[in-house]
C-alpha cells in the first residue's frame, strides 16, 4: 500500500472499524469523501467531533443530552407521573418519533446479559430505583426489547421496584398491525391469544 | 426531533448522505460513534479532515497524491515505457494490490457517459494525449471497465492516440479464473472464444 496515499489508507482503516462497513465499503466511502466538495466532507468530520464534544448523558434519565439534563426531563409539560424504561437512547427516539407517549423516560444503557458479562450493576438500575423512590410516579412502563434478555431485565427491575406503590406494566404483545395471520409464528400467536382484548 | 440532541440529529443527517447508508444505518452508526471511546470517534473525524487537507490529484497522472506528484510517478524504478489508463484511483489501487504491473498509470477520473452529461472534456484525456506526445511510451494499456461506457471511452482515447507510434492494447477478456463454464453467460463465452490462445 506504499503506492497509495497514507491519509487515504488511514481513512479506509477508520471507516472499516464502523459496524457493518467492510473493507470494500470503506474504500467506496473513502473515495466518495475524496470526490464530494471539501465542505461536505468537513461537515461530516465536524459533526462527529461536535457530537463527542457536546453530547453527554442526561444526569436524570441517561438519555443523550447537550447539557446536564435532556430536553425531555427539562420539559414541564410532560406527564411527570408515568415513566417509560427503555434499553437504549435509540428506543427512546423511536417512541418519541411515534409520538404516542407524553411521560418521562429512563434509559438503562443496555440490558442484563449474563452471557456477555453484563450484570445489573453495569446498567442505570440503581438510579432508576432512586428516581422511583423520590418521584411521584403512578406507573412504570417496561419498554425493553421483547427478547429473552430484554424480558429478563424487565423482570429483574420489576422485582427491584416491588416495594414502591407504583403500577408496573409492559408493552402489549400480539399480532402487528398490517401483518398476515398465516405468516406469524407460534410465539406471536400465543402472545396474541393470551393477551386478547374485549371488542 | 426537538426532543433529541441537535448534534446527534446533525450527525445522522451527515452520515445519511454517504452512498449506501440509509436512515436506519445512519442512526446505527451515529449511536456507535457515541458509544465508542472518544479517541476512536475523533480518529475518524481526524482521518476525514486530514484526507481533504493533505490529498490532491497528482499533476502528472491524476492519481491521488499527498504532494504535487504521486509516489508512483516519483518512483524511477517503474517502467517508464508502459502506461496503463484507468477510470478511477480505485482501479489503480486494485491493479497495484494485484502487483502485476510495474509501469506508469493515467487516471481519467471518470468515463465518457453522454447520458450522464460527461463528455471527453470532463476527463483528463487532453493531459493523457500531451503525456503520450512528450513521453517515450511504447505501449498504452486501456484498463477501463468492461462496460459499454468503459469500452466507448477506450475506443475514443485510442482514436485520439492513433497519430503516435505506440501500441494500444486492452485488458484480456474471457472466462475468469476459478469460474464454472456452465454458469458463465453468452458475452463471456463469446469473449473467451474470440480471444482464444495457443496452448
Amino acid at each position: 500500500m506504499s503506492e497509495t496515499s497514507k491519509s487515504v489508507s488511514n481513512l479506509i482503516d477508520q471507516l472499516g472499524r464502523l459496524p457493518g462497513i467492510g473493507r470494500k465499503s470503506a474504500e467506496r466511502l473513502a473515495y466518495h469523501l475524496l470526490r464530494v466538495s471539501k465542505a461536505e466532507a468537513l461537515a461530516l468530520a465536524g459533526a462527529i467531533r461536535e457530537v463527542r464534544e457536546n453530547v453527554c448523558y442526561c444526569s436524570v434519565c441517561y438519555n443523550i443530552a447537550e447539557s446536564n439534563m435532556c430536553a425531555i426531563c427539562r420539559d414541564p409539560s410532560r406527564d411527570q407521573t408515568r415513566l417509560c424504561v427503555v434499553e437504549q437512547p435509540q428506543d427512546l427516539m423511536a417512541l418519541e418519533q411515534a409520538g404516542v407517549f407524553r411521560g418521562l423516560y429512563h434509559v438503562l444503557l443496555g440490558r442484563i446479559a449474563p452471557l456477555d458479562g453484563i450484570g445489573p450493576d453495569h446498567l442505570t438500575i440503581d438510579a432508576l430505583v432512586e428516581r422511583v423512590r423520590r418521584g411521584n410516579f403512578v406507573e412504570i412502563i417496561m419498554a425493553t426489547n421483547p427478547t429473552v434478555e430484554g424480558d429478563g431485565s424487565a423482570l429483574y427491575i420489576s422485582n427491584q421496584l416491588a416495594e414502591f406503590p407504583v403500577e408496573i406494566t409492559r408493552l402489549a404483545r400480539g399480532i402487528t398491525a398490517g401483518s398476515i395471520l398465516e405468516h406469524t409464528n407460534k410465539e406471536i400467536l400465543a402472545d396474541a391469544l393470551s393477551g386478547r382484548q374485549k371488542l
